[in-house]
């Protein structure tokens, strides 16, 4: 199938105009002096700093669809997914660099405004869009690679530092862009009721606020995620890999009045959305201290009994729904 | 058109064992304690140490077929393209991530031997395979983000550093990848007359010796890139950028013995290889000194005369060949 763009991109496409002009129109759009070499050298960082490095990869009709997505909310989303997984180390946001494979036919302002959407929100960070590659390709492929420093000799917030007795904490909305997922799939982009806009948003940018990761490893955090894949499913990893049980308070995480709303207008459960929505990357991790500063207490963190339940439990029963996102889902034989 | 394995690759597909099950297939075959959480911490580096990052993203049938490459030689390759920006730095490789995307019916064996064909190549530079992502999609697309260090207070060896009275010096083969391809093309993987072995393998896994781009900038290069697109594209790119004039001696740079056989074999000048061919991933810079070690002279710079001929010349004359590679040539109509 190939890649339609909307009526919106006008000018010329990548193969009129060529390779070398395309990267120059990119780098108008998102200027950086870092960019424009073999590689791009980053700023130096403060003594004792370590390098952070995470990969995240968006494919055309997977991951976005053009008939829902503008192209600089693409780019948006490229960098919030990875500068999610950069924080959840507690690490700072440094660089990003860009590949893309686009057809021929491209306009060449849907990938500038799509470096502009990156270059928009990496800004937000105080980091660069330091370097990329552009290629041929009979699919709009977007991936993007980023780059954190990780500042002190505290560790690093890993998967595995969760401990029985800590509070599970959040920072950020949970359900939302499944939300806003499925009123798009019901409405596409431009008849969703007015009242649900910050859903349908939350789904195409999602908001995060810059700087959480490293604000919760400062104040003592010992685990960190981000909701990716789905609460349950993210969270699952997080206490598979640290040898714990987590159990969720049923009222920190319950569908607010707007998310219920939604629920009832399309008529579907709105605890799937929190459970397994995934794609909010709201930061989550577990702390023996107060909650970090924009953080709140949404579980607890309890000794393991292999063999006796689920990880993650809500209100200690297993959730109601608990299957995240899968790029190869297996195909199981029906009964 | 659908991607088409070669029967090598026998095992179950990546969408009858699911994406967790092929990612943890993957860390098996390249193995790394970094790898596995939201994001990779790398080594801390020595104090007064910058952060340098590259991306190349490969795209089936534009950047390898499969019908000529084996998985583990993409992963190489994918290795060696990144690296190669990363020494063109003077920087030290340290790492890289790798996202892929693939067709459900894509056996796990090619993809735990690309894999293992990247841990291989990084091991060579005493660098990690680090993280990475993987996806469905209709088409293989594997993309590489490289991550080096670039140690003391010494420049980065970037494309405009080049000044007049300086040697060229390169470090590596010039040409024979495109030769290999011509090959290629002409019998396909496995008729290829024996004589010529070695330049296919030049183009299925070129040859890079680790370190010379941090050799180089300890000796004193003044600037730096390597020969991808194409020799005389890439030293225009860096005369461009330095503002000055570089003429090759066509001693230093003629073919040798076995590109002359080649050529001769498959009537085709090879002239054109050693000047538009790239892909050699040899590293070519500039230097005031002596040619640092394992480099040789092939050239010098001069000052430019903006409008007086082209920015690169061989023994003062315009080369015979010009046209590098572009992703996307542009269609010039006949006249």
């Amino acid at each position: 199938m190939a890649t339609e763009y909307p009526d919106r991109y006008t000018g010329p496409t990548v193969a009129e105009i060529g390779e070398h002009a395309t990267i120059r129109a990119i780098l108008d759009a998102a200027p950086s002096h870092r960019n424009g070499d073999d590689a791009a050298v980053l700023p130096m960082p403060n003594p004792n700093t370590r390098t952070v490095v995470t990969t995240d990869m968006l494919v055309e009709g997977r991951h976005f669809r053009l008939d829902w997505s503008r192209a600089a909310e693409i780019g948006h989303k490229a960098v919030v997914q990875n500068f999610a997984d950069i924080e959840a180390m507690g690490a700072r946001p440094v660089a990003v660099v860009l590949a893309l494979s686009a057809p021929g036919h491209t306009p060449v302002d849907f990938i500038t405004e799509l470096a502009r959407g990156i270059g928009e929100r990496v800004a937000d960070y105080s980091a660069d869009l330091a370097g990329g590659d552009l290629t041929g390709g009979e699919h709009l492929v977007v991936s993007v690679s980023a780059i954190g420093h990780l500042g002190g000799s505290m560790p690093a917030l890993t998967l595995d530092g969760a401990r029985p007795g800590q509070a599970v904490v959040a920072a950020g909305r949970i359900g939302y862009s499944a939300a806003g997922l499925a009123l798009l799939r019901r409405y596409g982009r431009d008849d969703v009721p007015a009242e649900f806009t910050e859903l349908v948003r939350a789904h195409l940018i999602p908001a995060t606020a810059p700087g959480r990761g490293v604000i919760a490893r400062a104040a003592g955090a010992s685990s960190m995620t981000d909701n990716s894949d789905g609460l349950i499913t993210d969270l699952e990893t997080l206490a598979r890999r640290s040898g714990v049980g987590i159990d969720l308070a049923g009222v920190a995480i319950a569908p607010d009045e707007l998310l219920t709303a939604a629920g009832r207008h399309l008529g579907i459960d709105p605890w799937t959305w929190v459970l397994t929505g995934g794609e909010d990357h709201t930061l989550m991790g577990t702390t023996s201290k107060d909650a970090p500063s924009g953080f709140r207490v949404i579980g607890a963190v309890h000794r393991n009994r292999p063999g006796t339940g689920p990880a993650v439990t809500v209100d200690s029963e297993p959730p109601a729904h608990s299957t995240g996102w899968d790029s190869f889902p297996r195909r199981v034989p029906s009964p």
